[in-house]
């Protein structure tokens, strides 16, 4: 399952000879239980190989160094942040060096005039945003992972999450990226500019390239000022398919809630488990609206979106800007995953569809739950039709595991026959490989073929995914 | 000045037949005045060579058709919309084949569920505006060239305007793209999704490419709910640096205005000379802010501009939230450009600098004007830091030419020595390739040409513009 050969211990003995030789102490790492723990991301089913070295990177000038000696010897490089990613982009191909930026933690500039943050690509999502607000100002991305994750993976994956569904994805955020190219040179591309058009946009290419472009050493990302107070409006629902209406009638309705998140019974079910909150008692499916428009204009899109609830058949429905309370139920929403993988690994899908097509989408999950004899659990970010159906199965049951197989290609193939995409926000990797086949017709993907031959002339940038 | 040699008579014989064979009737003019009205876009300056035809496609088929014959018989092609560029991103080569999209202005779809509109290259942009508003939905990029210019021009310019300090440019809102790719071949690129991140972004590549790694025959672009309506921030200052100082004040406040507009004492004499409305006598620079901030919000952000006018030292500064009062004010703005233009020939500039360096940015410009006896008016969208120094000429004065071009590559170096880009939103076309070789690292540079090289391997799509 991995591309390449493993490498003869001859070669293994110089390339990590040369490591040592060109890095300063206390980055190159060879003892076999770390190799192990950086083989992988958090992706369930993908598969991993094992690497010869982990790289764990402080400078520029140490990623420079890494990428010239896998150049040197045709060694597969394969770059990784937290390792929170969700579709194996991070795991390890056999005989690979693992070059982790998790150590390039340091917060260059952040700039109120220009609105723009600097940051090495081990700064984690939350951090960052933690520093932003010191200043008054807000970097929007929030993947379900910001706790952990780093803007570097961010960027490697164009990462989404709640907020994106007003305010857009990193790459909407990316201005300037520092690379290590495929020939080892240091570039800079993009701008800082409020705007820009000087030569083909190569760093809007680099995000969600996931490693096989470059290697990203320095992130520099537009802020915002910090999000306003938003208003909180909360929907039960008895079916999925009520809670997918309510969805498309407020993608109708024109008002751009700053999240809308869907939660289903299986979620709040395995929350109650676990905190024991009462969740699933009073409701088969939650919608979670908000809105941060500022004053009377907040208070109307509160009131569209409940009214849209009412209008599909929700069974309470109920609009706050109480802080307290809102938290309260948002709980459920970041409990929901974690709480999940209880009760077996799980599977996370993520694809996208037309907001016209979330109610047929979530009823063909439930059918594929229900050809397939597998639990598949609801959290979306509805409000811009991403759904990620979660499969979760026992461990060790591999009759079990080839059924969520089947339901998982099941679920690829609805989300593109619905005009959707069969990753949203989590990468391709290898667990989307066979979808992006699916998805793009072959010329266009020997136009991906051909920018990859071309900026990575000698392969060694994270061989095997995405293509 | 153009990068092939012209054609034999026998060859352009051959293709003119071969155009003839593979396009309906009524596409292929070979007319000299036609192709000499087709053969320049609107940029001052810029050499432009002989097409030996030009096509005037209606569908997909005959953009395909002449891409094929251009492959056969390696013929440069050059695209062009409205041909209202300003950086000879359109200008022809010798024995090209022009291909306009003028006459493909069909909307195919605009959905307001999804958010979207569907359209072929040729539709205008304030016609798409205009269709998009009788839905209740807004296409944002307004460039000047916004009654003439098509969508097709925008995308391969990566077009911005007065909205984009607030809104973004063509490419935030380019969703997919139908191209005609450097083999000839029908792709669709990017997706219909509000996220998506299956492969490379190549539709975002695509955007700001001019023509030279595809030719777009469809447009798929993001909308959104008609703009609420603004109040106007007016104000009059003594010196361009005063106006500087107050852009820089309002993007260190945090608002975000919908439009912020310098004019200068030239623009307002030249406006004055011809419609007489006597603005030059109050001012010697203009800044118009604007805000669509609903409500309290849209007053406050107002009340900000009205004060950060003042404290930069404005002679006189009024809100108004009174429609044709504030159009009033931004008729000034918009006829500052034909009014110079009967001075003589306007070489429009186009530096995009950070917030902060817009006050030394323009008083760099004033220095350029002087030490080179050049008239230099400036119109800028100021709150991006987005200048157009406007350079104007006597027609047939070499000597003044001579010293204007010297003013203008001054202004591209100090630019860049203020941390700029020598294009904000006009393109590189042939005007800023020099600017684009100082701007980008030799190594970056490489990496671009990589990408040309890689999706138009034979080299005929605009060949010599950007790289």
């Amino acid at each position: 399952m991995t591309p390449s050969a493993p490498p003869t211990a001859q070669l293994t003995e110089i390339v990590l000879a040369r490591l040592a030789e060109v890095l300063p102490p206390g980055r190159l790492v060879i003892d076999a239980q770390v190799l192990d723990s950086y083989s992988h991301d958090e992706a369930e089913w993908a598969p991993y190989g094992r690497p010869l070295a982990v790289v764990r990177a402080r400078e520029t000038s140490d990623v420079q160094a890494v990428v010239r000696v896998c150049l040197e010897h045709a060694v597969p490089l394969v770059t990784r942040g937290a390792g929170t990613g969700l579709s194996g982009g991070a795991n390890a191909v056999d005989g690979c060096v693992i070059l982790s930026t998790e150590k390039m933690t340091r917060i260059v500039e952040i700039n109120s005039v220009e609105r723009l943050a600097v940051v090495q690509p081990g700064v984690v999502n939350d951090d960052l945003r933690t520093a932003a607000a010191e200043h008054g100002l807000w970097y929007p991305p929030d993947p379900a992972s910001a706790p952990w994750s780093t803007i570097g993976g961010n960027v490697a994956t164009n990462a989404g999450g709640l907020c994106c569904v007003k305010y857009g994805v990193t790459r909407d955020y990316v201005l300037e990226l520092e690379v290590i190219n495929g020939l080892g040179e240091i570039v800079r591309l993009g701008r800082r500019t409020a705007k820009g058009v000087a030569g083909y946009d190569m760093a809007g290419l680099i995000v969600g390239s996931e490693g096989t472009l470059g290697v990203v050493t320095e992130v520099t990302v537009r802020l915002r000022d910090l999000q306003p107070p938003q208003r909180t409006v909360a929907g039960y629902f008895s079916s999925i398919v009520d809670a997918g209406n309510a969805v498309e009638a407020i993608g109708a309705s024109g008002v751009i809630p700053s999240a809308l998140e869907l939660i289903d019974k299986h979620c709040l079910a395995a929350v109650d488990k676990w905190k024991n909150m009462g969740l699933s008692v009073d409701a088969n499916v939650v919608l979670l609206g908000r809105t941060d428009a500022p004053g009377a204009a907040g208070e109307r899109e509160a009131q569209v979106m409940l009214a849209a609830f009412e209008a599909a058949g929700a069974t309470w429905a109920a609009a706050s800007s109480d802080p307290e309370e809102a938290e309260a139920l948002f709980a459920a929403r970041r409990l929901a995953y974690p709480a999940l993988e209880r009760l077996g690994p799980v599977l996370t899908e993520d694809v996208c569809v037309p907001k016209a097509a979330v109610p047929e989408m979530l009823r063909r999950i439930e059918v594929a739950a229900v050809e397939n004899d597998t639990l598949i659990a609801n959290i979306a970010h509805a409000g811009d039709g991403n759904l990620h159906p979660l499969l979760i199965t026992d461990v060790g049951d591999a009759a079990a595991r080839d059924r969520a197989e089947t339901a998982f290609r099941q679920i690829i193939a609805d989300a593109l026959d619905l005009g959707g995409t069969v990753t949203g926000e989590h990468g391709v990797g290898l667990l989307k490989r066979d979808g992006l086949y699916q998805e793009l017709s072959t010329e266009a993907l020997a136009m991906q073929r051909a920018v990859k031959q071309a900026l990575d002339p000698h392969g060694i940038l994270n061989p095997g995914k995405v293509l």
